[in-house]
């Protein structure tokens, strides 16, 4: 079998336009342009590449966006003021705290300084307490999960019943996906560094959600064959052929995984599209709870 | 193999005692009686019989409770007024709402009055949602999966690395004893009623964590010898012998699990006593809050 190979940029440009249409409609309306503000901390080449990718997707969508940015050695009440301003600004409808925040600073208490109705990235304890409760409903969902789970939806006809085996237990993608993923009713293993035989778990997996951050780590021999595999790694690894000296790869042995897979996602190419168009129609959500349109 | 009982009444007496020496300890030192406030909506004779156990326990370690009992057609703005004026008493250190909460009633909302530093029964979404996440600590942990934790560190060596499969995906016990179980670097799986060829799922496992409320659902012949099973579960089934007419059972088919299994809990007798005792320690841990002692 050869997968189908999920192409992630052509999901993420379906959904941006349609956010695009969305924003535009906002527009003739007469309502308020919906309006991102990110905050970044520190020189984090990054980080800073992150951000500047997010204040284009922005742009392209006629969302406004207003970039922040502190020194590394800025202080947590620096910080807070500045996020607590944000907080204040009726014209701010999403706000965007750029992690990980430098050594020193208390991440959460800044995270707390977002009221959950701006916390567009979802990492608010609010929110995230939210999706991990039944019957309770997180305003904003983390964007890298909520990509995953639109890539998923539109391979599989449902999830639920559906054996998951995600690795990785990150804030930022292992743990709340894994979250996601029960509350579809799909039966979840959460395994991590500390797991034992990794891979007969993920020979259980009907889909696998590989979060990891090692490159090539997960075999094709691991896969049942059939299974939808995620793979959210971004690890560079050296190619002298290549003009920088790098090439990104994911945490799956992609191309011999791809033979075994019934479809797979690409990197680069796959999750990483959905997760900036997943922080746009946040942002865009964030302005119509403004105003309820 | 038959299966070591694992005595939960003992280690709740234990940990009791210990308690009781501490709050005396306390008062001989000159610091504040550790206080509990329960708020108790309704006529639920299940829910008024916990809550009548909890002061119980309270008065035989020497904590004060006080015991608020609204109608149960008070209104949202009326029981939030109650749970906000025990969130500014510096008299009461711990506050439980005895959940489930009357249809109508915003529970979430209700649970977020709760300063976290008072919430004794970890159900307040920042202190759930602190669980979810690495590098966050939770104030307070619910009681029951604590208890469960508590039973198992005296069974096994090292939790970690462990296979660990959880049935039920309940706020109250089966999603935060999964996100404890992650936290002690187990293995987890998360099982529920739509999960596909259960018993495969749960022979997988070396713990096995029951909390669904099926009287005897758990088969003998899904457990892998010398897994530890801890049974939640806590059923009536039809017993003319008895004179109240039934008896309680567990999830589990405890008498033919018992040959086959390590350890395992009975019910009653088996994690039931812990939960109050953790709702005691998490009292006492409320003083200390306060007066850093």
């Amino acid at each position: 079998m050869t997968a189908k190979i999920i192409d992630g940029k052509k999901a993420a440009a379906e959904l941006m336009e349609s956010i695009q249409k969305q924003v535009k409609n906002r527009s003739d309306m007469g309502l308020l342009q919906p309006c991102l503000a990110t905050i970044l901390v520190g020189e984090n080449p990054a980080s800073q590449s992150y951000v500047k990718a997010k204040h284009k997707a922005c742009a392209s969508l006629g969302i406004r966006s207003v970039g922040i940015h502190l020194p590394a050695d800025v202080t947590q009440k620096e910080l807070e003021k500045k996020v607590n301003d944000m907080a204040a600004d009726a014209s701010v409808h999403g706000i965007l705290i750029q992690l990980p925040l430098p050594d020193g600073i208390d991440e959460e208490k800044v995270l707390q300084c977002v009221p959950i109705e701006k916390d567009v990235d979802g990492f608010h304890p609010v929110n995230i307490g939210r999706l991990a409760q039944k019957n309770r409903n997180p305003i904003f969902v983390p964007c890298t999960p909520s990509g995953i789970i639109y890539l998923l939806e539109k391979e599989i006809e449902s999830i639920e019943g559906k054996n998951a085996v995600v690795l990785g237990r990150s804030n930022i993608v292992g743990m709340p996906v894994s979250l996601l993923l029960v509350r579809q009713n799909a039966t979840v293993t959460i395994c991590h560094s500390r797991t034992i035989d990794l891979p007969e778990k993920v020979r259980g997996a009907d889909i696998v959600i590989a979060a990891i951050g090692r490159a090539n780590f997960v075999k094709a021999n691991w896969i049942r064959p059939g299974a939808v595999v995620i793979d959210v790694g971004v690890n560079r690894v050296d190619d002298p052929m290549r003009k920088r000296g790098y090439r990104l790869v994911g945490d799956v042995d992609f191309g011999a995984a791809k033979e075994v897979a019934s479809a797979i996602t690409p990197v680069p190419g796959g999750v990483g599209p959905l997760t900036i168009a997943m922080l746009m129609r946040n942002a865009l959500r964030a302005a119509t709870l403004v105003d309820g349109v």
